[in-house]
């Protein structure tokens, strides 16, 4: 990829199909321009580019005017994020532009970021498995503490020491699990991330996407595939 | 206003004109449906309402099912505060649903919750002058400090005493001037909130406008005025 194409006032554009919640986001240098938002389970397809078009048009840029793609590489839902992927692809091939790629688990993170707790994320990984990360949460670029994993729901609440703040999507789809726990074991140190935070937003993917961009941490159209997680040991 | 009146599934509309990056919201209950938010001085009237009608249409709703309006109550951009709260008043009286009303700077607090720091709030108020909130930020739910003050721009750095996050869309609008003054003052336990956070968010208003709504808290569409700020002393 042409790593060392760098326009002068670099327009990012950043796609997120990994979960439920799909979103697309406009940024320029570190200037949030648009941003799009979501609950599409099944019709990302019908809503993505239309939904592109119209930032673009609402913001006044130019598909031309795009330096650069950014997608989120999950885990997380499999038909979302080949269609994400398959897309940014797209994208970044027919523009000559550099291709970014992030964990979805470290956009999630990066959500929650500047509060001391160490934060664990949490996606679907449906039949009652979800995938974990767990980061340091003090600073705006969160650090993992450890290597994602995959893992039955019911091993979660092992996993959950606290102190912590916990966030992610699955936070909503294992609601009533999550509460249960955390009712029986009365943590005060274990806090809930706010409901809109909780999922993956594009802005929070262009962010992390400029910094590996700066620091030449580009992937090629050809070799980029999602992230899996094999089940935890 | 129907303050007795509660949906089984509560859908609240949530908008945000107040500064220079518009935004409109869904959240039903406690799940944030979609999200649009974008920058567009000036022609937020040209955008507003076909972005809400797309909104509603990519989830799946009516307009017939929203159950309360929440709105941002300023202070900001008088032209754009002025639209969002007719828009707002319009809708929440021809849908016969409750008004909620939620000042911006704290919107922009409870983007930065849950971390140690006090958090303090900016917003451009033309002519080199800036509105400024400061909040407790530990907890989901900000808490003002003291009231929310309008001062000169010169006069914002004696205002900030580390610990501090800053936060707030001023936070762009002045970047050259606020880079000197933490350049200069080397102060580390001052922090920026990311990018990403420094701009009013819907789905933020929606959840404070929820709590809001649970306590009571409606206004009247032919009562609420924008909220505008005296000089500090």
């Amino acid at each position: 990829m042409a790593t060392d194409y760098w326009p002068r006032s670099l327009l990012i554009l950043a796609l997120d199909t990994a979960t439920d919640r799909g979103s697309l986001a406009l940024m320029e240098e570190d200037r949030l321009l648009g941003e799009y938002l979501l609950a599409a389970p099944g019709s990302f397809l019908q809503h993505l580019l239309p939904g592109l078009e119209t930032l673009l048009q609402d913001t006044g840029r130019r598909l031309e005017d795009v330096g650069a793609i950014a997608v989120s590489q999950g885990p997380g839902n499999f038909t979302g994020l080949r269609l994400g992927l398959a897309t940014a692809k797209g994208l970044a091939w027919s523009l000559r532009v550099p291709l970014v790629a992030v964990p979805t688990l470290e956009v999630l993170a990066a959500q929650c970021a500047l509060q001391p707790r160490p934060v664990a994320v949490i996606i679907d990984a449906k039949r009652r498995e979800v995938y974990l990360g767990r980061f340091l949460g003090a600073e705006a670029e969160p650090r993992a503490l450890e290597p994602p994993v995959r893992l039955p729901l019911a091993e979660l609440p092992g996993r959950l020491t606290p102190p912590l703040l916990l966030t992610g999507p699955a936070l909503d789809t294992y609601e009533d699990f999550l509460e249960d726990f955390l009712r029986d074991k009365l943590h005060p140190d274990i806090r809930l991330a706010p409901p809109e935070a909780r999922h993956p937003r594009a802005a929070t993917l262009a962010r992390l996407a400029r910094q590996r961009l700066q620091a030449g941490q580009t992937v090629s159209p050809s070799q980029l595939v999602p992230l899996y997680l094999r089940p935890a040991l």
